[in-house]
């Protein structure tokens, strides 16, 4: 019985696929704070150029570099998991793989892209990166992936998860990065902020603005902002998965995937996996493509597309996306990393599409679904990862009443060793739902009323 | 350039190697409380007689059941890493790779003998295991295992780790395990302990006395005992791990090793690597091999071959082995694996084979090393595996300086990701080493000064 595909170095994709090649209308562009499509210029304080011509490009494939396959082979490609185990648990005819990313040091995902970042930013000849981080999952990844190149590395960690999760910081700094609080008193906004309210427990909108801001005031000029989800090429950084699992699944003879299953925050672990499928899928084939979000923060289910800021205090770009309003602030929910106001734009456009069918769960169904997956399946999941696997099992069950042999697959994002104080409250009871109050969204929504609206909203389309 | 060197699951290794078959002097047995050889019916109430059969089979190649490859294919066969980023630190001619046990679901190593004692326990009739565990690494792995094949799973977790580490008994509850802090209410051990110390911080003496009487008093029948170290059975169940590794060399074309090294607190880590390696030196080759333990807990360095228990309440039979005397408590290293004062009985009959040399290192020079490795390699160490590293370090120095390309291996044993506060104090200067006064070694050493000696400590040969 095989529970696991490899694949050898040699055998990793060489290429990186970009969905916005084949979307059938294109994407619309982002608005500068004049309502007019921002250029790359006027992105280049922020990103290197060479990353900046990833974000715009509309060709299909983009090769990897060599030296980021060499650092990337420490731990890719990562295995594909046939769940046996959880299969006979559910007693479905459904055939469960998981691609698991939880191998990787920092233990997620975030690391292809981190990697590639950082790899990009320092053939350009930056030296020092900055970024935020919530619950700590991509600051570290981008910590670890800083020290591999021997760049500097600069974490804004949102206060509130900087003071409950003091590990995420120890895990950073031994990767050699520095991580403060946010708000801090090393930025304007953060003092801004602290004069104002000195007891704020942060946000990631506040916690991006100084990482900007650290940036561009840079006076050498070798610094750059980097992001770990939401933007194009980030996007791109993470198919290899999704590039990884179909070699997979060809090798043990599996032709035809009927379900793609990935949580979504920014969107960054659901694309990786799922977008060398929606390829498939705009090419005839017949597949569910499910991203999966909190009922807590419903953006891909209950709020508009629309041009929303990706930040509280509005530095960043317009973005095309469905957005509950950049003045939404999600309830505290224990999956971090789904707590985000909007979607990346190559996500909502499949959505608009009609190319992929997000689905909102609530976080007691994940939990449970997690405690399952450990006790069967062996690995305990972060707490985003257990929204997908909870969506598995329901596509699992149903397969199971239409008695069909479908292929589900999902991308395992995580290991949940960092968050177990998660696990901890849901074994005592103390967690509950969340679902967001029709009022509550419709006054978030605010935010985005007098806002440029883009074509496919204008058109109906949504 | 190939940084990892993966095996298929069908070229698993399909038996445990046991070095007792090889050794050039018979084994001396453990004795019961008259002095006497113990017998396998004596050990009945603690472990299921098929395991006990493999504790003194002196069979060279035992088969690994097919269920039990199922189980750890999970995860086996772990990666063979080249440590190239390592390498270039130094500036080394050495060949430096790494087995990578910190890939199992657990984090290290533990699962490879965790699933075969939990697998040969419901072979037996058994539906339930006790155990103890210090730091936490041995329960959670023993959880885990428990988890997968459907058996109770109870562990007494010594007090002042279950205080300061809440996260680890989390961890063993969403596996599925029951976890209480030891000294507990529910043994008479315990409740004997709690009468005279109601402030006790517990120990692993402690700990063991309270899983032995949990299992042996179970009127059912049905519990069991299972331990994380020490015996032959479960060094024997760690041989994969060097089997694997020498497929991997062959695989790569690597046809000598010079230097094997592994971190040894009750020497299975250690063993797993180097047993198979130890044979080839019996059979002639020339490999330096190395068990490195704490200057904090010098039993193999400093201790005498003697006869001890295991446990600090006496109530295990009398193992050959080097021990620092059963009184001994070593100070508050953050390598809690390595704080036991004897070692296996097969590593110390090695030891005074002269077939391998241990060593032993203070905690701050492995911090160091585990800060290089982690921002060079890329994983972060567990305090315990830091100390092979910086051996590691220490060998491909000395092969610079010789001008020798050396092949160096080491065992990965696991990831520090549940250890970050060690890290902590380290990079805020709050850890000390404490190495041990003589005047400390020989008051400890008087525990054993009147019990029986095996035969190489009487012919003089230690």
């Amino acid at each position: 019985m095989q529970v696991k595909v490899l694949l050898n170095e040699d055998e990793i994709p060489r290429q990186w696929y970009n969905l916005a090649a084949d979307l059938p209308t294109p994407m619309q562009p982002p608005l500068g704070p004049d309502g007019n499509p921002i250029t790359p210029d006027m992105l280049a304080p922020v990103f290197p150029m060479n990353l900046i011509e990833q974000e715009v490009s509309s060709e299909r494939w983009i090769d990897i570099p060599e030296e980021i396959l060499e650092i990337l082979y420490r731990w890719r490609p990562a295995p594909l998991h046939r769940a046996h185990f959880l299969e006979k648990a559910l007693d479905t005819p459904a055939r469960i793989y998981y691609k698991n990313e939880s191998i990787s040091p920092p233990g997620s995902h975030k690391p292809n892209t981190a990697v590639a970042q950082a790899w990009y930013n320092k053939q350009f000849g930056i030296t020092r990166l900055t970024t935020e981080t919530g619950a700590g999952q991509w600051g570290s990844a981008l910590a670890f992936a800083c020290s591999l190149l021997g760049l500097e590395c600069k974490v804004y960690m949102v206060r509130i998860s900087f003071d409950q999760k003091p590990f995420r910081k120890t895990m950073m700094e031994t990767w050699g990065a520095n991580c403060v609080a946010s708000p801090s008193t090393e930025t304007k906004a953060g003092n801004d902020i602290l004069a104002k309210l000195p007891d704020t427990p942060g946000s990631l909108g506040i916690a991006i603005s100084e990482a900007i801001e650290a940036a561009v005031t840079d006076e050498t000029g070798k610094s750059r902002y980097s992001l770990g989800s939401v933007l194009n090429h980030v996007l791109l950084h993470q198919t290899i998965i999704g590039l990884e699992a179909k070699k997979q699944l060809e090798k043990i003879g599996e032709k035809k995937v009927d379900v793609v299953i990935g949580c979504a925050g920014g969107g960054s672990n659901f694309s990786g996996l799922a977008f060398p499928f929606v390829q498939d899928k705009i090419n005839g084939a017949e597949i569910d493509i499910i991203p999966v979000e909190p009922t807590s923060c419903p953006t891909m289910t209950r709020a508009p597309f629309a041009y929303d800021h990706g930040d509280t205090a509005m530095m960043t770009p317009l973005l095309p996306m469905h957005s509950l309003g950049h003045e939404f602030i999600p309830p505290p929910i224990h999956a971090g990393g789904l707590r985000y106001h909007g979607i990346a734009p190559l996500v909502s456009q499949a959505i608009v599409e009609g190319l992929i069918n997000p689905r909102a769960l609530d976080q007691l169904e994940s939990y449970q679904a997690a405690v399952l997956f450990a006790r069967t399946e062996g690995i305990i999941p972060a707490p985003e990862t257990s929204h997908a696997i909870a969506t598995v099992i329901q596509e699992a069950k149903k397969a199971k009443e239409e008695a069909k042999e479908k292929v589900i697959i999902f991308n395992f994002s995580g290991h949940g060793l960092m968050d177990l104080t998660g696990y901890e409250k849901f074994f005592s009871d103390q967690l509950v739902d969340y679902p967001l109050p029709e009022d509550e969204l419709q006054k978030s929504l605010k935010s985005i009323e007098n806002l440029p609206k883009p074509e496919a909203a204008k058109s109906g389309r949504w």
